[in-house]
């Protein structure tokens, strides 16, 4: 596991008051805390809840991430004088300066967030967060926590679903940070889709920030760049063990194409000079990391003939080159190819490890190319995904809201023109049941003060969404699902690195039952309410709609 | 026009630094960059080009975007000695460290880049940045300048849409911060979509740096927070020129809200007390700014009658109340259902100026649903756009990518096995060819050599794709389409502030055929290259096919 180098755990922490400033927010929830504080409400004791409404991507589950940026973002929440000096610009001129005073004390330690753990598999409409405290502080941060769960959420569970469609052996590269949405949008890409599984980033910044391993080699420009074998310099290499002279790796690669041409029976003459040259310049500069993209030109009639001459070459000189990697076209398909091609050359030329070169594949692979992997033959190795892992092409927000459920220890709720936006009222405690194998089964919401459910006794509860009919399940086991992460001021749940949250979401994902986990078409997983939450519904709902007497009183 | 404060430049100047270091990049630059070094051909002269191969949205054309960006990266790229000291702990163990020294000097004083102005029109394949100098040096560039430039264009391309859907008349807010991808996807989408034309932004940052007008006033939360009368505090208010006592303005809006229900048949007990009581609140602490959410309930049975009510109150007192908000259901319908009322209580109560109070739609809108505000019958001043349009749902990336096309003086070209992703070899000129009536109609790609084309004579030319066969065409008037914006790691380019470059963008689409601007089917535009450039082409794929005889040389 990645260990994270001091400069880096400094750099994080100086990074969120650069990307998140508490200017970082829609204008109402300023001219909303302005509200609360003229009237004296500022200080009120309310309750917050953030959740997403729906799935992502057709699928039964979430992952919870982004927590750790949020923690960072509360214990640095403050305003500079800069910051209150635009704010007097935008902010109506019948706002009281004595505000701007209010804001500059401000910080969250009077805040507690209860939280679900980074890394958890979540379902919609649970209340991943609860944010409590003075009601304008909490309204204030509202857009900022969103903005840092809704994206991190996003991206891991896609990341988790193209790693589920992949199976455990292939390895993942993530390489979408030219795509995302701009460079902080690529970096919580790359953060978060090794969170939800992949193995590897090319993004440079990425690793040095959180610990993630980086790979990559060469683009096609490298290749095309180079015209003739002249421009190769240095021209020679030693051996691996370095107890013999500098060998002229050009002349013994040419020895090697020759016989990899008479074995697969290629014309030598539509093999490209410059890519070979490239290949070779890149093997003397890295004989360890040789693994070029062969498809610059043509796969068949050059790159791989190219490859196999230098990596031949490679062996003789006792390095070990890794592979290659195709960047177009069918790359199932060519995979099986080229893998045909390892196998003759391993044979032939009596190298058992030349079959077992490693094929990368990237070529705007998205979940659906992913999961045909495991239908359609090929070879490949490592799949590279950039576009549509970082951009979550098929669903491209989660969609989290942040409700009000309480103020001063009374219930909120809001009801809507749209069914589903209507919110669950009160605070709340949230539970996780498990079955005998251990696979959760339910979530329920109960409100704060009932006493939690028990394992192996029954409990009624009613389904959040569609029918509402009451049903009796029994736990083996209860789970509380979320903790106290932040009180006081102060972030009271260890911070976990990038590579640690990793395994959390493997574990996380391996306890739920496979039916949930099915990319399409999975069985919804039921989120309920306890009956005593269900019975302040309908009163709430019927409080609503009763009559309302304040025009005729006084 | 609002101008940047210099709190506010010194702020976009530093965090260029934090948001785009050089690590922010692939892996594979600074493998290449070395391999280039090691063969001793880093400062070999080279060209590059960034260009997007499909015009987004299944649009006619897109808006370049990102430049500022891409300029002040420029400027400040250099490494730090923690970037290096990160670099040796991931490049192979191979790596000389001379290369490190060699990258700890490195800055972009060799660079040079022709651009297209920001907030121009462009489309399909047409290089929109050259990047020239030192072979090593530009390489490690690709990935930032990608990554500053892919989000940039699309969600400025995106709001152009959005606009062009709604027609110049309706005021259009951008609010998604929450949906976009993190804290600096969210600012890079406030700052575009304005250029592209939005009116509005509720990003109080975007606001603070970009000068983009801010907009805001209550979010549901605020109404449910409230539960009843007893909660308003102050109670009273002024009139607007001050020259009476305070009134009680609850007992003043009870009296307007019974007028309001008799003159609407409406049921008093239906009317929620808390909603009431939040809109007094807000309307006595921002009586000039009084414009709250109606649908926290019921927009009918309460929030309408409340805000009427309270709307009353304040045009008694003086005041000029703003208008509401619908966030949820049928906007178009119950904007009209919001209209009528309107336009009783004006008649009624003799208010000309309440009939025209502002309505704001905001509900998950859509290109689709912008649209759809033509066709149906609505009320719609103000449309607020989230997640549609930061995340580009329709196409969540441009694709642009970056490609070799020259190297000491030589075209370099990539063949590919997918055709579409083949390049055009060479360093180039590029003109944008203008009809009789000031609408541009090709975009011709020349090399850097040729002869500009002329105004009134003809020039041949073929369509980059498609049909190759020649045409002949002849300008009314011949435009440069780039200009030198970079040189000698100096910026050479008026900086224009966010608002300078949507003017630029709205005055470049005017230019633009209808043909070309509908949202669906768009009459294609061309992009040709010059005869000599076709022939280049040709020449070069010949050359590649051609015998290769360096396996027997020598």
């Amino acid at each position: 596991m990645a260990a994270l180098s001091n400069q880096a755990c400094a750099a994080l922490e100086r990074s969120i008051r650069e990307r998140v400033p508490p200017l970082l927010t829609d204008l109402y929830q300023f001219t909303m805390a302005y509200a609360y504080w003229r009237a004296g409400r500022h200080n009120e004791p309310a309750v917050f809840e953030l959740f997403f409404r729906d799935n992502p991507f057709g699928g039964g589950f979430s992952l919870f991430s982004g927590l750790h940026d949020c923690l960072l973002f509360l214990r640095n929440f403050q305003f500079l004088d800069e910051d209150l000096e635009y704010l007097r610009s935008v902010l109506p001129p019948a706002t009281d300066p004595a505000f701007f005073m209010f804001l500059r004390e401000l910080d969250c330690s009077s805040v507690t967030l209860r939280s679900v753990p980074e890394g958890t598999v979540v379902f919609a409409r649970v209340p991943l967060m609860e944010v409590s405290g003075p009601l304008a502080v909490i309204q204030l941060l509202e857009t900022s926590l969103l903005c840092l769960v809704n994206y991190a959420s996003l991206v891991c569970s896609n990341a988790a679903r193209f790693r589920l469609a992949a199976g455990s052996r292939r390895k993942l590269l993530e390489m979408g940070l030219r795509r995302a949405q701009g460079p902080d949008g690529g970096l919580t890409a790359s953060r978060y889709t090794y969170v939800g599984g992949f193995d590897l980033t090319s993004n440079v910044q990425a690793g040095f920030l959180y610990g993630i391993p980086v790979a990559g080699t060469i683009a096609h420009s490298y290749v095309t760049s180079f015209s003739s074998l002249e421009e190769v310099f240095p021209q020679t290499l030693v051996t691996a063990n370095g107890d013999h002279d500098r060998i002229d790796l050009i002349s013994l690669t040419k020895g090697w194409l020759g016989r990899v041409c008479e074995l697969l029976g290629a014309e030598p003459e539509k093999i490209h000079e410059g890519e070979l040259a490239s290949f070779l310049s890149y093997a003397i500069a890295y004989p360890h990391n040789f693994l070029p993209v062969i498809d610059s030109y043509s796969v068949t009639c050059s790159g791989l003939l190219n490859f196999c001459a230098v990596a031949l070459s490679l062996f003789e000189l006792g390095y070990r080159p890794l592979g290659i990697r195709l960047d177009s076209g069918d790359l199932c398909r060519q995979s099986v190819e080229v893998r045909h091609v390892f196998k003759l050359c391993s044979e032939r030329f009596c190298i058992p490890a030349f079959r077992s070169l490693t094929i990368v594949g990237t070529n705007n692979i998205s979940e659906h190319s992913m999961a045909e992997l495991n239908t359609k033959e090929n070879e490949i190795d490592v799949v590279g995904v950039g576009t549509h892992l970082v951009t979550c092409t098929r669903q491209p927000s989660l969609g989290c809201v942040y409700k009000l459920v309480e103020v001063r220890g009374s219930p909120r709720m809001k009801f809507s023109e749209d069914p589903e936006k209507s919110t669950v009222p009160g605070r709340k405690a949230v539970y996780r049941m498990l079955d005998t194998e251990g696979h959760p089964f339910l979530d329920l919401l109960c409100l704060w003060e009932e006493p939690a459910p028990e394992a192996g006794v029954a409990v009624k509860c009613h389904p959040v969404v569609g029918d509402q009919n009451c049903q009796s399940i029994t736990p083996a086991q209860v789970a509380c699902l979320r903790l106290d992460v932040f009180t006081e001021g102060q972030i009271t749940h260890t911070l976990c690195s990038a590579a640690e949250t990793r395994e959390k979401v493997q574990h996380s994902i391996q306890t739920l039952d496979p039916r949930h986990k099915k990319l399409e078409e999975p069985d919804s997983y039921t989120v309920a309410v306890s009956e005593k939450l269900h019975d302040l519904i309908a009163k709430m709902r019927k409080d609503s709609s009763n009559a309302s007497n304040f025009l005729l009183a006084n």
